[in-house]
């Protein structure tokens, strides 16, 4: 389940912009504040089954551009190498690890991961 | 010219799936394999106005996906980071650039902007 509520968050992430107001508004609520289906039909004075239909198809629609791009994927795959890159770094002795340039790209590479999850 | 060449088969590489096979093919010719309109047009069998309209079509669906996801320009900002990042690596004096996690660090990051292109 939690592996659900993560990949549908990053579908969201990518094509989020993509859904209607209201798929946006009920993906938000139950995906990313967690929202019961219940809470979520209070707030929009719909039945808990309303609010189920539109998860549903504000997921099924994320998965289907999904399955045709293929970026959220392809992020998977690039965060897994910067990753690695940064554990290697992270493991050099201190007196290399504190070179300068080491740091620096130590910084810029967290900054990467960071900056894509900010935007989660 | 060439920048607007490079942006659309940036883009075409994101988002090319979403168009239909004949956007995808006339795209492909005109963009990728630096095929003229009247070649495409003969090539299709149709006018030079009819693949005119196709092309623009096509850029426009692309340029629209963009506009609402931005997944392309996210992609700049990153290559980018790591470009920056690679550079600060490869400026390292010799000793420390050859210590094995290092060299380690260098490939995984050149792959990561190798994949990327590749797949474009």
């Amino acid at each position: 389940m939690l592996d659900r509520v993560v990949k549908i968050a990053l579908l969201y992430d990518f094509y989020g912009a993509l859904l209607t107001d209201k798929q946006q508004k009920c993906l938000e609520l139950h995906y990313l504040s967690d929202y019961s289906l219940a809470e979520i039909a209070t707030e929009f004075a719909v039945s808990r089954q309303a609010v189920h239909d539109i998860l549903r198809r504000g997921e099924q629609i994320l998965e289907d551009y999904e399955r045709k791009l293929g970026l959220a994927e392809r992020h998977r795959r690039e965060q897994e190498i910067i990753t690695q890159a940064l554990a290697g770094l992270n493991d050099l002795p201190d007196s290399l690890r504190n070179h300068s340039q080491v740091t620096v790209t130590i910084k810029l590479l967290n900054q990467l991961i960071d900056q894509r999850e900010e935007s989660g």
